[in-house]
Parts: structure tokens; C-alpha cells; sequence
């Protein structure tokens, strides 16, 4: 059977040749990179060769780069790191309601530790409009931290143009890169960010190897206080293998970020012409200002999780948007946020396509859909329209 | 050259069969484990059976281990996610003044936002006394934390002891046990403890791979908000192979235990007897209740680093006492805890020993150590008493 792991956005397969990168590290160069003996100082040369190839990404200065073990973390790290730096200062914090989960939960911690949180809206393509943004400033605000792009519907955030408002009111300003970086141009110059989470394993690098950029002088709380790993800003023994990993994985991520981009948009806009010609189906997120590898829908009168169960029994790996995961079971915030409403957003699917994905597995693919799609109307209660659902109203579009 | 690493403590060797356990989450078993599709499902099976020899090792149950990425996240979260849930319940923390930075800055912290610290004293052995643990427990007391075994001096403290005072008391008793797990038998039955932080990298397992025993019905809030990972407790997309191969160490590990032990002490005692007939090196740490492959000293009259770097030169990779890592440069509070004054605390060395280790390796360092220290006291302008230096008074014992 033909296997098309279509799944990208959540987890991108290892580089080989970042594996190989990876391999002296778990052999012969297993010291401790904080000590004086040769297989130690071999380590640590190697993590700050990593830093300086994973600060290159994003156009930033190594010492900018403080390596974490994931996004969530960087996420954490960031926003209560400022929060906490910070507090003598204001108490209010600015996020969007279609933030990562990590930031989200994040948030809403710091909430019932004291600070005000305002939650900014989001239009029917998932986009802040930053004058939301400007509006939402006020004497107190310390913090702002803005998706960059949505796993889940796909739409780049104008993070650069918002970061401009920040920035001109002297308030820091976050942004969780990790569904862009190594996968659309990042740029620390034009992006007006303190601080960027990012993680390896979105650009074919290994799980367990995040980072947080910080800006140069900024000043951070650690979340993981211990030894001074990090510049003492993120404690535990260095995790070497996966830094080494993810500066292999960001070094061949700059060199091939067009040809990625040029492969995947093309099939990708494919898929999403292809998939709207079935009935009932509607696009999510922005459809000009988008992931290049990411096509996500709401297909009604269909559970998410069945059309994932009959796809992978066709070989197509995919993701379910309706929840950060396929195990958590209440409705997505951010295709609330959208306008879809819960009962809708049960039939939401995502398809995100990379290096592997080919011409032949699209052909594929844009056979199996539709088929899939009849197959389960057949037996869905549903699939002569949501009476008796809740609010049946549709932002999503053709 | 010879080459002899007798860093352990820092950080062991990867075990191949570990690495080999890894290898196929590297490559073809990618898949975000929260997933629906084969790949996936595989990583969320590999992880559960990881989770199960994880929990083996320390005779827990599996839904009672926590997997995060390092011994110092494990110890962070510990004390964080335990301060934060009772903090209506009281605000005050107990802990001795030897634990590791990731500890004893974690309190620092915590001391900051409200709660109150108490930091138990520690005899010339580095030993606490579980009287002054009753003795500092108030009506207040929320948390204590005690290091099971110091890294730095080798002590290994009467956990269980405390454990069972504290549990007395209805208090929560977090024990960081990472010098200690898969070194000696530790058992959450007898250690009474409801938190055990531990690491894999100690184990001959990877780096990048931690967990935290949390007992059955604790609660905790976590330290990394985000996703569903690990029941909501440690967000962030699981570091599949880590995770796997700490699985696969702690299952040797179990089975090894009283092996490598068998190893490790005959080995060590010869390395202590013979260090201790150079003349002004004194043993740090308790001679009885030590870490079996732990041998630790100061050497008076002479600079921990300049000692490293000449037995580095012969081969033998060590690390200094001196602080939590050789770029460290304060004297170590662990030493300065024991009564070691600060210019006496600069000559301390640490040799640890692991299952790579050998007769032969031992007769080499028993030849060079004494030939090094007779070099550098050739050299060292104290080499004839401390004279013109602070407090002198040597607490150390031959």
C-alpha cells in the first residue's frame, strides 16, 4: 500500500544527513560540555557551531540563542520569563485567541497569578488586524506575543507590521515562530521581535531541540533554573546530540528554504483547488496569506476523526485541526475564533506537505479524498444537514 | 595515550543498546505520537513501554512517571508545580543547603515571589540530621526537598528517614534523586517520598531525557503548559527517541544494578586508599554512605583546574568540586557547607566511576595523580601552608 505521511506541521521526518551530524554525539562525544577535558570541549564547540548555524536562520547573533527542548518550552519560557522580569513594571499582557496552546494555558497561568490578559480577535481568516492590537495597549502592558502562522488554519500573521505598534510603545513583543521558521523567510531585522520560539523538528531536525531568540540586552526570568548552561538562562545538561541536530537542520533549512517553499506551494495549492471541487467542503484560514506546504478544511456532516481513521487505512497520514491533537477532544479554539462553530469544527482536517510529498502522492491523494468523503456521508446521520445541531451558521469559505 | 574518563557523574556513556533501541524513532517511526495514523500510534506504544521500565526501575507505577528533558526541568517542576498547588495551604519550603543549583536557585525564586525558604544545615560529612528536618517543619510547611545523593561530595543522604518524618506530617517530600537512579536501588516504597526527579543521561542513557516520579493522586501545576502531553502535566511534542532510550537504560539499568555496583566499589575503595596516602589530600563526602563509584578530595595547596587540565594531559578526564562545573567560579556552597573554607575548596577533585573502568585504568591514575600534585606544588605559591590566606581550618578528614 502506498504511504503518504501527510502530517509536516506537526512533525517533519529527520534530515539524514542531520542524523549523521547528530551520530558522533551519542558515540565517542559523550562528555560534559561545561568541563575542561578534551571530549567535554569537543561538545561544546560543537553546540556553539549549532548556535551560531541556528541563529544564521533567523538572521540573528548566536549569543542571541538559548536553546530549549521544545517550542511549548520556548513558548513558557518566553512569556513567563518576561512576565516575571517585568512585573515591577505592568502587569498586562497582550495574546491572540488562536495562540498555541502553549502560550494560551500559558496565559491563562499568569492570570491567576495577578496579571490581566486581553485575548485579541481574530477575523473569518484567522487574521489579527493590528489595530486591535494598538487598541488593546494600555499603561500597563508588558508583553504582547502573536502566532506567527497557525498550525491548525495555516494563515500568517502581519507579526512584522505588529511588531512595529510594539515596538514603538517600547513594550516587548513574542512571537511563536514554530510553524515559519525554516519553513518561510524569518528575519529578526524586519520580524520586530525580542523574542522567537522556534523548534528543530518543523524543519526536518530532531524532536527534543528547541530555541528561543532574545533579543540582545533583554532581560529574562529562567524557567529552568540550575547550573549555568544556557549563560545561566536555561539550566540542565545540554542535550548535545539534538542542538547539534537542530544547527545541521537550520544550516540545510536556510541553503533550501526557496527550493522547500517552490516544491510544496504548488502542490499545495493543488490539493486545495482539487479538494474545494467536492461538495460541502470549505477551505480554513487565509488563503493568500498562508503556510506554503499547509491546506486545511472544515468537511461537513463528517467527523474529523473518522476521515483520519479511513485516510491512514489508505496510507494518508493527516491530522485532525478539531483540537491541538487527535486525543484532546474539545472543539479547536482557534476554528471557534474563525467563526465555525463546534459542531463543524468536529469535521475539520489538515494536510500539510514537505520535502517527500510528490506530484504522484497528490494524484493519489486527490482520488482518495473524495472517495473517503462519500463514504462516510453515506452512513453519517448527519450528512442531509445539521438539524438539531447547535448554531449551523458558516464562516468558512469556497 | 591512555585515555580514562572518570567524569560519570556528569554524564555517562551512551550504552549501545540504547543508541540502538533510538535509532528506528530517528528514522522510519517519526510520527507525532498523539497522532491517529501508524507511525504515530507506534511512537505513542514505544513511549508507554518506555514509560513502564522507567517506572520498573524505581518500583512506581507507569501513570506515575512524568517524562521531561533533564534532571533540572524534573527538579524545577518539582518544587514550582508543588509551591504553586498548595500555596493556600501555606508558603513555606524546607531544603538543605547541599542540593543542586537547580534546587536551591528554583527556592531562590520562589523566596522572591512570597514563599519562605529554610535551608537545613549539613554535618562535616555532608550529612543531614532528619531531627533538624522536624525541628524546621512549621504549620506553614507545604514542601520539603532533600538530595538523595550529592554529586559534588558523594554523600548519600537518609532519604528514607526523612521521607518518613515528612510524610508524618502530611507534608509533600520531593527527593532529587539523579545522582542515584540506576546507580543504587531506589524504591518509592521505602523512600517515602511523593516526588523523585531523576535523569537518564546517569544511567548510560541519553541526554535530553528526565522524568519526575509524581505519586498517584498528587497534584502538580505544571511547569511547561501547552498540549495533552503527559496527561496535561509536561507539554511540548515528546522527544520520541530520548524517551525510548531512557526506557531501554532504565531496563538494564534494573537488571545491572548490582552488577555495575560490584564493579564500581572495590574499584572506587582503592582509588580513595591510595589518594589518601599523597600527603595534605583529604576525602570530601562520608566514607560509608557514598556513591558506589564516587570519589571526591581536596588537595591543599592547589588549583582544582590546573589539577584537570594536567591530568586531562595524561589522559584522565575528572572534574572539579570546586563548583557545579568547571566555568563555574564561585566556590562551591556544597564545599563551604561541609566546612571547607572557600581557598581550601578551589584544590577539590571529583573522580566518578562507571562500568567502563578497569583494574588497569586504576593503576595508571594511582601512578599520575601523585606525580601531578607533587608537579603543581612544585609550582604553587601556597605549597608550603596557606599563610596570607582566609581561614585555614580544615574540616576535610584523612
Amino acid at each position: 500500500m502506498k504511504k503518504i505521511y501527510m502530517d509536516y506541521v506537526a512533525t517533519n521526518p529527520l534530515h539524514p544527513d542531520v542524523l549523521d551530524a547528530m551520530m558522533p554525539y551519542f558515540k565517542e562525544e559523550y562528555g560534559n560540555p561545561l568541563s575542561l577535558y578534551p571530549p567535554g570541549l569537543n561538545a561544546r564547540k560543537a553546540i556553539e557551531g549549532a548556535r551560531e548555524s541556528t541563529a544564521a536562520l533567523i538572521n540573528a547573533k548566536a549569543k542571541e540563542i538559548i536553546f530549549t527542548s521544545s517550542g511549548a518550552e520556548s513558548n513558557n519560557f518566553a512569556i513567563k520569563g518576561i512576565a516575571y522580569a517585568l512585573q515591577n513594571k505592568g502587569t498586562h499582557i497582550i495574546v491572540s485567541k488562536i495562540e498555541h496552546h502553549s502560550v494560551l494555558n500559558t496565559a491563562r497561568f499568569l492570570e491567576k497569578s495577578g496579571f490581566a490578559v486581553t485575548y485579541l480577535p481574530v477575523d473569518e481568516n484567522g487574521l489579527i488586524n493590528p489595530e486591535d492590537v494598538k487598541k488593546a495597549i494600555t499603561n500597563e502592558t508588558i508583553l504582547v506575543s502573536v502566532i506567527h502562522a497557525s498550525p491548525e488554519i495555516g494563515t500568517i500573521e502581519p507579526v512584522a507590521e505588529i511588531g512595529k505598534i510594539v515596538k514603538e510603545k517600547g513594550i516587548m513583543f513574542h512571537t511563536d515562530a514554530v510553524s515559519t521558521v525554516g519553513n518561510i523567510p524569518v528575519d529578526v531585522e524586519t520580524i520586530n521581535a525580542d523574542l522567537i520560539s522556534f523548534t528543530a523538528h518543523q524543519f526536518y531536525g530532531p524532536k527534543g531541540a528547541g530555541a528561543l531568540y532574545l533579543k540582545g540586552g533583554t532581560r529574562i526570568v529562567p524557567l529552568i533554573y540550575g547550573g549555568i548552561q544556557e549563560g545561566g538562562r536555561r539550566a540542565g545538561t545540554e542535550n548535545v546530540p539534538a542542538i547539534v541536530g537542530m544547527g545541521k537542520a537550520a544550516e540545510i533549512a536556510k541553503r533550501n528554504l526557496q527550493t522547500r517553499m517552490d516544491h510544496v506551494t504548488p502542490l499545495r495549492d493543488k490539493l486545495i483547488n482539487q479538494a474545494l471541487t467536492v461538495e460541502n467542503v470549505f477551505l480554513t484560514g487565509d488563503r493568500e496569506n498562508r503556510l506554503p506546504g499547509h491546506a486545511s478544511f472544515v468537511v461537513d456532516f463528517i467527523e474529523g476523526e473518522a476521515m483520519l481513521l479511513l485516510l491512514a487505512g489508505k496510507g494518508i497520514y493527516a491530522a485532525s485541526g478539531s483540537a491541538c491533537s487527535s486525543k484532546a477532544l474539545k472543539a479547536s479554539p482557534v476554528l471557534i475564533s474563525i467563526g465555525i462553530p463546534s459542531h463543524r469544527a468536529q469535521g475539520s482536517v489538515v494536510f500539510t506537505l514537505g520535502e517527500e510529498t510528490s506530484q504522484e502522492d497528490l494524484e493519489y491523494f486527490n482520488e482518495s479524498f473524495p472517495q473517503i468523503i462519500t463514504r462516510l456521508r453515506e452512513i453519517s446521520p448527519y450528512a442531509k444537514g445539521w438539524e438539531g445541531t447547535e448554531d449551523a451558521s458558516c464562516t468558512a469559505k469556497k
